[in-house]
């Protein structure tokens, strides 16, 4: 087993289900100092960390930064497995795990790229940067962010699975909650109440239409939502004086999220004016959605370094699902940002997730290439 | 305190609590005997059990019932009780405990009646019936119904408190559920799936609309409903492939339980006809409304007993809450029926309840006179 893959094995096999990024960051710091790279730590709560490492910080030229979060969502029934999601197990070239493809494969080629780049005197400004938390509210990354350290960037690519595809653009996630107060009364006299689940009918109904005018990004298309959790009352006999239903939607960057809570703000008080109750719009979760346009010179410098590798430059996708970039990306809303790594958008939370490992070695190449195409 | 006094006192230190009326037939069935009554028992499950006595049951004339419920509803927050629910405290003339109105000082009270006809020699036909569970479900008058108790009655009043009033008709309780079924799918891509909460919100659209043709009821008015609970979803990027509301409605004779059960039923198929997912209709309880003439020979005995009582008859009036009546009626839809007992309706599972002993003690004389004008 290579130095590299034996590295990815390592990071399988250290447990980082929503947390314990500081093991991983741990690892990450040893192999970086063990090539003579030193690294950052940038500790968020007990047990995880988000890690930093710079090439040549006051190099002239532009600033690549590569990123990744040390995370992975949780394995499921682990019954369902038909490979220990800890054990990292390679069978004919392929390897299994939690985290095998979402993603740390991404993280470690992108480790061995700045390994390789360091080793061979790059001498242009690249900054790698671990986050922690992405699965759950990407915390890590906007720790980063409101630290600066997305400031001084020219383009970011985020190592997400997304072969064989290049993501020039994703939705962004937006989740909400609206809370409707009423008046509870005994459900023979429905008049003396305000009935909370009728007020929630009336925004389900609202929020059918609200965003049909919403223009349709040349890239990402319409903008998508959807009200997906209910939760009123709980005595048949009685009418609801509460209730919550809860929505996510997929802002575009032509009706971004401040354009979507102004919105559901509207609706709000709209419906607030003609009724006896209240319905208050509350902000769960909010990441922007991220467009680089396909013509764009980080584009070049990834299709190059890919056409390199691969003898052909990679189809240009986009997906609806946020990353790490909404956060990173609100330092500049205009930073050229690509999703690209080893293994498939698809493998991403799944049972027996799994990369091959030619797909892994090559991202290392890849990664470096691009440093080298984009920062000259 | 008087032997009837001490009575309903220890019926109120019996909690019967949502169950445990086997103990309040045992008191009933003791106390008859004590005065040369003989009762039996109808027993429901463990602990519970109804009781039912007879005066002259060969007597030629008319039937009168008289029921009430020996279950009591929960006594809620005991911290907000002023007084022990369970002590039956007498203060100022005024007796306070849970069931104090609701319903064991008309229950006390007929049984005193029956006890009093009988040291009178009275000879018409009496059946007293004390059931289980009215609180919830009215699973005693539905056993007593289906035995055949109320089969051969023409005339039955329930002792619900409804002091200064006499009932003479109150509509059904109907609860139900729809459930939705769809189909899941990732809240990024919302058409590859079939929304179980939009299900739902078009059916609480129609909902809104479906009783608007229902003939108003001469007595009881409109026909009520409400969609009082809904459960759906757990995940805010998951589009629900499962869910459901809950609704009450209260029929009224001239739209009964019959009716809107075929107009709940229509309404899903309708929507179901245009849709993806499925709503399904399903019968949690169903009370018939229950409705007997303002001038029928039952009303006007009360209403003689009542003014011998009191010197003046008392009004007529409707209630929005169903009673053991809609399960007896299931027998004879025709069957008179009058909802009268001491205590105020507005006490029943309240705080302090509680009832005054001067009412309690006139009820007694009442229900026995209303069995000598009623049979006679």
């Amino acid at each position: 087993m290579n130095e590299q893959t034996e590295f990815l094995t390592k990071l399988i096999q250290t447990n980082s289900e929503n947390g314990n990024e500081a093991a991983i960051s741990a690892l990450i710091a040893a192999k970086l100092q063990e090539h003579g790279i030193s690294s950052k730590l940038l500790p968020y709560s007990d047990g995880r960390s988000n890690i930093i490492a710079e090439l040549n910080p006051d190099a002239p030229g532009k600033t690549l930064a590569l990123s990744g979060h040390q995370d992975t969502v949780l394995i499921g029934d682990r019954a369902k497995w038909h490979h220990d999601p800890f054990a990292a197990e390679i069978k004919d070239g392929v390897l299994y795990g939690r985290g095998a493809a979402d993603m740390k494969s991404g993280l470690a080629a992108m480790v061995f790229a700045l390994i390789e780049l360091h080793d061979t005197h790059f001498a242009g400004h690249v900054r790698f940067m671990a986050t922690v938390g992405e699965e759950y509210g990407a915390m890590g990354a906007r720790q980063l962010t409101k630290a600066g350290y997305a400031d001084d960037i020219d383009g970011l690519v985020i190592g997400e699975p997304t072969l064989p595809n290049i993501i020039h653009a994703h939705s962004g996630s937006f989740n909400y909650k609206i809370i409707a107060r009423g008046q509870s009364a005994h459900s023979s006299m429905p008049e003396l109440g305000v009935n909370a689940l009728s007020l929630l009918t009336d925004f389900m109904i609202a929020e059918r239409t609200a965003f049909d005018d919403a223009p349709a990004d040349p890239v990402l298309g319409k903008l998508v939502h959807s009200v997906t959790i209910a939760k009123v009352g709980s005595q048949v006999n009685t009418i609801p004086d509460y209730g919550e239903v809860a929505g996510n939607i997929r802002p575009v960057p032509t009706f971004d999220n401040e354009h979507v809570i102004e919105r559901l703000k509207e609706v709000c008080a709209q419906l607030n004016a003609k009724s006896k109750g209240t319905l208050t719009f509350e902000l769960t979760h909010s990441f922007r959605p991220v467009s680089t346009p396909a013509d764009a010179d980080i584009v070049q410098a990834l299709q190059a370094a890919i056409t390199k590798q691969n003898g052909q430059p990679a189809p240009l996708d986009i997906i609806h699902g946020a990353t790490d970039a909404s956060e990173f990306t609100l330092a500049n809303k205009q930073l050229p940002t690509l999703i690209y790594g080893p293994g498939a958008w698809d493998q991403a939370h799944m049972i027996d997730e799994h990369v091959a490992l030619s797909d892994f070695e090559n991202a290392i190449k890849i990664y470096a290439d691009l440093a080298r195409e984009f920062c000259k």
